[in-house]
């Protein structure tokens, strides 16, 4: 998608060690018009796998989840990382290795918002290693519900997580899938 | 504001100590096509502050400051509650209790994404205390912005937010202003 790699590329700022600084327009100052985009081009990817829930993680793939959801009127739920006072005592939960902190987080989601029978799209901000969604897809599994399909807005593809996620057989779509980053280039695989 | 205050009274439950549940539309599972509504609302109560950014805090603010950003084509910046390897190591930082949690949360702004001169509009999913707020209040002043205005989807009149806010002497609007919570009623100010 055009609008975001042009964003990455005049914007985006690589700080070594796999991490890829976005957090001037998706996750901390967030673009509503740029994300706006991404949640249209994402719903045109997936309008037809008959999905019936969206579902993401907090914090940084509420944005892109919501604007997703916007255009598929489809309700989102993200998945807490901390059980709020407002949760039952029984919740789906799951753990999940997380690369930025570099240590395990969970993965909470309330069964009232996630049922047997539903159908999930995942959607994310960054497809990396792939540990998130699959935490995720795992809830989706608990709760009897079917992953039909894992959107993202960046791809990092030489960290693999589509291998890591082809167990799940459904499609993987990313809106701007980067193969290589240095400090002075970052290259798009498509 | 009436799908608001028509889903609160439907699906929004009383839990006792002073806290609603509307984790079924708000914050765990959200629908988009309310919250673009409840976007929409808030943009036009502000149409005429001339702010220049939306500031929220995260988890649940973010979702109704992005749908308002959306109408009003400004860049929205979030709160963080835990400092990401992303941020530089000069932050803008306060302490606000959380009424919810029980104790003090962080809420963290890179200065790169909240400037002097700045004019910020604060969007958030409750008016309570007035707490979480405040701190936003605290952070625009810390970086030399000026606070504009503050929006929230539901108040709830009886914490008195507002006197804890005055000292601002900016709008404040909220969409479902609540006087009076019980198992069996929740009433509306207006």
């Amino acid at each position: 998608m055009k609008d975001l790699k042009d964003r990455i590329r005049t914007q985006g700022k690589y700080l070594g060690k796999g991490i890829l600084k976005v957090d001037g327009f998706i996750n901390h100052q967030v673009d509503p018009i740029l994300m706006k985009s991404c949640g249209s081009a994402l719903a045109s990817k997936f309008s037809d796998v008959a999905a019936t829930k969206i579902l993401t993680a907090e914090i940084s793939g509420i944005a892109p989840a919501l604007m997703t959801a916007m255009y598929l009127n489809l309700p989102v739920v993200y998945a807490r990382k901390h059980k709020p006072v407002t949760m039952p005592d029984e919740v789906l939960l799951t753990l999940a290795p997380s690369h930025t902190k570099g240590r395990l987080v969970e993965l909470i989601i309330s069964p009232e918002y996630l049922q047997a029978g539903e159908k999930a799209l995942i959607i994310d901000d960054f497809l990396a290693s792939g540990q998130t969604i699959l935490g995720l897809a795992n809830l989706a599994e608990a709760a009897g519900a079917d992953v039909v399909g894992i959107g993202t807005l960046i791809e990092k593809t030489f960290e693999d997580g589509r291998s890591a996620l082809s167990k799940l057989n459904v499609p993987i779509k990313s809106l701007a899938p980067i193969s290589e980053m240095s400090e002075s280039n970052i290259v798009f695989a498509d």
